[in-house]
């Protein structure tokens, strides 16, 4: 192997722990609260079964033909209705089809950073978000999260210094609702003093809402998009966590002036997203299905959440804590002082249990090591009664 | 737009040519020779209909879920076999699935280039290799082809110079069969004698194979990864031109050490490709679909290439010029000085016909003034006829 010949960026890239992690989640013998996946079980399968005969026959071998680089025209149509039921008027014309939100991320992050240039992530954030920016050299700078989202107050100050001294920030990368892995919501204050510090420094809010749609005690907040005036928000969105992830479909709203660029970018990337998948949501959407798997899922994952947060407060011991998250897929939970989270993984996975330990979630690898994020998407009440239970006695025993 | 914002790398991308010209392929009433698509009516549309409702039988709701990172374990079986009937001894631990070709480019460049890096490229080569490439910022060395593929005693000269300045360069970007869009093939002793240069001056072939079963004439030659004792060569390969495109699947065959971090460069990028796709192609391999589908495009396709060839022969002046090439999908035709090919483009759209033209297939865009590249693939016989004395009235004309 040529090493000599690396990128220097290979040595910043992610450690690549999700992809180990993913590894797990195919090992059926373990109870896995890694993963972060949607449950197979709640899957459409029947629905997305008579929608695919239809879309064969529809479409003839179209469906097997490359798409153009920008995305189905149906996809793009039925999100801008979506969207707009979501209080965001947009057009196709602002929209990009991306394999995966994921894909979105590695876009942005091609068009804005240049070595050394200031992002701003949550600490902690999603290890997918921060594994993109930094793959492209950028100077990773992490604002603490509480409960209610990003700090504001760190934020602004933050933010003062900076430009203060004559730097600048490119975007802010944030995850509002129900945030991978926090748990968090950002509260509507903080949308809209986030904005305002846009506004007032000039740098672009790069809105991702994968789960924005996973709210199951509250109405969902309003997007920051939403409220504002002068294209300062990108907005991500995904259907893997609500409906299906396979099809590696999202999509990215951004102002139409920047829709070339950004297919410029994808067209050197992976030329094109996958024509059936692209042309499969679509048709689920336009014939009810999203909506009525919306409905589904919504009781589905917070039965398992419920179930969660009982097991914790019931197993858990004092010199752990977490707060319960109104939505989403995960618990964050900081351990006592005497345990690291990677340690506690060994110990764990040779019990057969998997969790993701916190350090990949930060710009700082060691700012995580107190945290696990323990998400209960993929794992059935009985199995989380039982692996918090297990979980709970390796930590007291530690 | 706050373009003060944008990366550096804004403006060595690639002018997008591509995804223009991915547009006019869904426009009904232009004649195009641009889009370099297979054509959808000899796709196996039956067949992979039937598989279709198998898969989901089979595999019921995970055909929905999310893939691991590098890539479903029943595509990558396929590809072992494949290979192996190809002269390539290789193993699942030596392969990562891309979505599409296209990213294993991104994902190679990902890894290797550091901003000035110098590699080379076929002069002219694949637009969509060049503009992966340039997106890293690399500095593009291009080399001559002429109807033997890459001239070695030019590629060899500008080695000894580069290296004995104390350059070096990371990889050299080949395209050895029936390439895009020159048509031309490597001859075995030029694959040879490549290889010999990596080895001695210790830079990364990559091999790119998306054309190498479209063989109409003659045996395929050897693939260079063949002859490889030693690692030097980086294959790539996609599913995309001999059978179907739109599930965007390839693949990247590479030495094992290095299957980690491209997989890591892959999560950053768009986390895993779509799992349905990975399956269809994999069952499609396994049932001898894909095999059948082998026999039945290349009369095909022949077919097409023949009637374009004695279409120019007929109608073309003699101050242009071609040479047939031996499979794929492409006539690569030099212009009359005087005409040049984006100024040609303008007056045949008029008269709804399109092709592509020759500049972004050069490192130096004017390099491509007096070429087109003309696709045979996506247009019938009565069709390519037709279009062919359209244009040479038009070029006669000018």
């Amino acid at each position: 192997m040529l090493d000599n010949l690396f990128a220097d960026r290979v040595e910043e890239m992610s450690n690549g722990e999700l992809a180990e992690f993913m590894k797990l989640v195919g090992q059926g013998d373990v109870l896995s609260f890694a993963g972060g996946i949607p449950a197979s079980e709640v899957f459409p399968y029947n629905g997305l079964k008579d929608l695919n005969d239809r879309l064969l026959n529809d479409l003839g071998a179209e469906v097997f033909q490359y798409c153009s680089t920008d995305g189905s025209d149906n996809l793009k149509e039925y999100i801008v209705g979506f969207l707009g039921e979501r209080g965001i008027n947009t057009s196709k014309k602002e929209l990009l089809i991306t394999t995966g939100s994921q894909q979105a991320l590695d876009l942005i992050s091609k068009i804005f950073i240049n070595t050394g240039d200031n992002i701003i992530v949550e600490k902690p954030g999603y290890v997918g978000g921060i594994g993109a920016i930094k793959s492209y050299q950028a100077n990773l700078i992490g604002i603490d999260l509480d409960k209610d989202g990003l700090c504001v107050n760190i934020l602004e100050e933050k933010l003062d210094r900076i430009y203060a001294e004559g730097e600048q920030i490119k975007f802010i990368y944030l995850v509002p609702d129900y945030s991978n892995p926090s748990g968090s919501r950002l509260s509507l204050e903080r949308r809209k003093k986030i904005l305002e510090l846009a506004e007032r420094y000039d740098f672009y809010i790069i809105e991702d809402t994968p789960y924005s749609e996973l709210n199951y005690f509250n109405e969902r907040l309003p997007f920051i998009k939403e409220f504002d005036q002068d294209n300062r928000v990108i907005m991500l969105g995904s259907f893997s966590k609500f409906f299906i992830p396979g099809m590696r479909v999202g999509w990215v709203c951004i102002e139409e002036g920047m829709i070339d660029l950004l297919t410029k970018a994808k067209q050197n990337t992976d030329l094109a997203s996958n024509t059936y998948g692209q042309e499969l949501l679509a048709l689920a959407g336009n014939s009810g299905l999203v909506d009525e798997q919306l409905k589904r899922v919504k009781p589905f994952y917070k039965a398992r959440l419920l179930k969660m947060e009982e097991s914790l407060q019931k197993f858990f011991p004092e010199n752990t804590s977490w707060y319960q998250p109104e939505g989403g897929f995960f618990f964050w939970v900081r351990l006592p002082e005497n345990i690291k989270s990677r340690d506690l993984f060994q110990v764990a996975i040779k019990n057969k249990l998997a969790f993701v330990t916190g350090n990949s979630f930060f710009p700082v690898y060691q700012d995580g090591n107190h945290y696990i994020r323990l998400s209960f998407s993929d794992t059935t009440p009985a199995e989380i009664e039982k692996g918090i239970a297990l979980l709970a006695g390796i930590i007291i025993d530690y």
